[in-house]
């Protein structure tokens, strides 16, 4: 029985020609890395890889995708363990289980991604055949964040620190899949607490530019409460640990 | 490496003169079992054992909790998988990653699940020295759950089909460990969708009985979106497998 990790990573991007969407409105794309050994040799399949003896799962997480599409997120928060007996063709010589990671990235991090003849971003509305169960995983991941996107930062991840309420609605939008109505969406972030108006307007030429935004850094993006902040040590060069943010409790 | 799979199985309890709670307000137990080999021989421990080949996670939690506690929630949820480098001791020969599932149970269940030498009910507010690192796993189900109960249908398992707003808020109160103000808690329940009058009141002989609600049951207890109903298939004595629920789809 192997253990393996696994990272379902979303950013936003505009939409490309080839694919259903109105190009005007934003959607969801994923990495996925074509399989080069059996089973589903050749298939595209998320980034990821076996455990390792000397690593705890998120580090496994963040260096498999690390070492797939050169992206480092500042937050990778657990999904889900996946452990169905079908998830991989009877012929296969060993039973996988796989925890899944998942993050969000903001469109640069997203660009600078390398792609290659086998790291490809793909639409999450255009997915070619997947290998394992990895399609039923991103149907889960996209559920989460269409459910999370309702009451927690997660759309931060796809914005800058300061934002407009339009910028927040349209992420929203891209994330949900529908238009949402701009009034009951300013009166639904407004009657909440996870934002907070900067005292600032776009600088521009209209004549009351629209007011920026920023999120309330009161409200973790990721809280696991007794685990501890999810932000990473992130490894230097060197080899020696420097801390990304405040430091993981014990588990 | 191992794959564990463990259990936190919460009851509501009156609280017993040996603990710190005021005896009029019920509290959170669960059964931790006494670990016969090293690592931690001696110490308790959540229910839980070696995943095996032929099973999957969630049937793993479900044996190995019905095995020590004779206990068998009709929902298990997945709280988290665990696999820091630390969990275990450097002379532990192998590494192990618990996969956690937790359940509530109401005090009819608890109350029938046997006692043995090996097998106890801790108070959550007085509990053993534990082995690994189930003393953060159990801090952590605590947090999920206190968090949890403020939104979704969590208390349902504390309470029979019918009960009063004060049951409600009783059980509400001894999840979050403190009082609550009757009249704010009947506005916030009843301001959202999660319980339903059921038109009837408790029999007796008060000249106004207390109204009995009940939980709106278009709303899942765990909602596990593309992963289908948490409701296990249960094993029939003679090893067919009978259905307890809607049937899991993939995953």
């Amino acid at each position: 029985m192997v253990i393996a990790v696994s990272t379902v990573i979303f950013a936003l991007r505009s939409g490309e020609a080839e694919s259903d969407h109105d190009p005007a409105r934003p959607g969801l794309w994923l990495p996925l890395v074509r399989r080069i050994r059996p089973p589903f040799e050749g298939q595209w399949a998320l980034p990821g890889g076996p455990l390792r003896r000397d690593e705890d799962l998120e580090a496994a997480a963040a260096r498999t995708l690390q070492a797939t599409t050169a992206l480092e997120p500042s937050y990778l928060e657990q999904l889900y363990a996946f452990g169905t007996l079908d998830r991989a063709p009877a012929s296969a010589s060993e039973r996988v289980v796989s925890i899944v990671y998942w993050a969000l990235v903001d469109s640069e991090e997203a660009t600078r991604a390398a792609e290659t003849e086998n790291v490809h971003w793909f639409s999450a509305d255009d997915l070619p055949d997947l290998a394992f169960d990895h399609d039923v995983i991103i149907e889960y991941a996209l559920w989460r964040l269409r459910n999370k996107v309702e009451y927690a930062r997660i759309a931060h991840a796809f914005l800058g620190d300061t934002f407009t309420l339009a910028q927040l609605r349209e992420v929203h939008e891209a994330i949900l899949g529908r238009t949402l109505d701009p009034a009951n969406f300013r009166r639904q972030i407004e009657a909440g607490n996870t934002i907070v108006p900067t005292g600032k307007r776009v600088t521009g030429t209209s004549y009351r530019p629209p007011k920026l935004y920023r999120y309330n850094q009161a409200i973790e993006p990721v809280d696991r409460g007794p685990l501890g902040s999810s932000a990473r040590r992130r490894p230097s060069s060197d080899g020696a640990e420097a801390s990304a943010g405040p430091p993981d409790s014990a588990g």
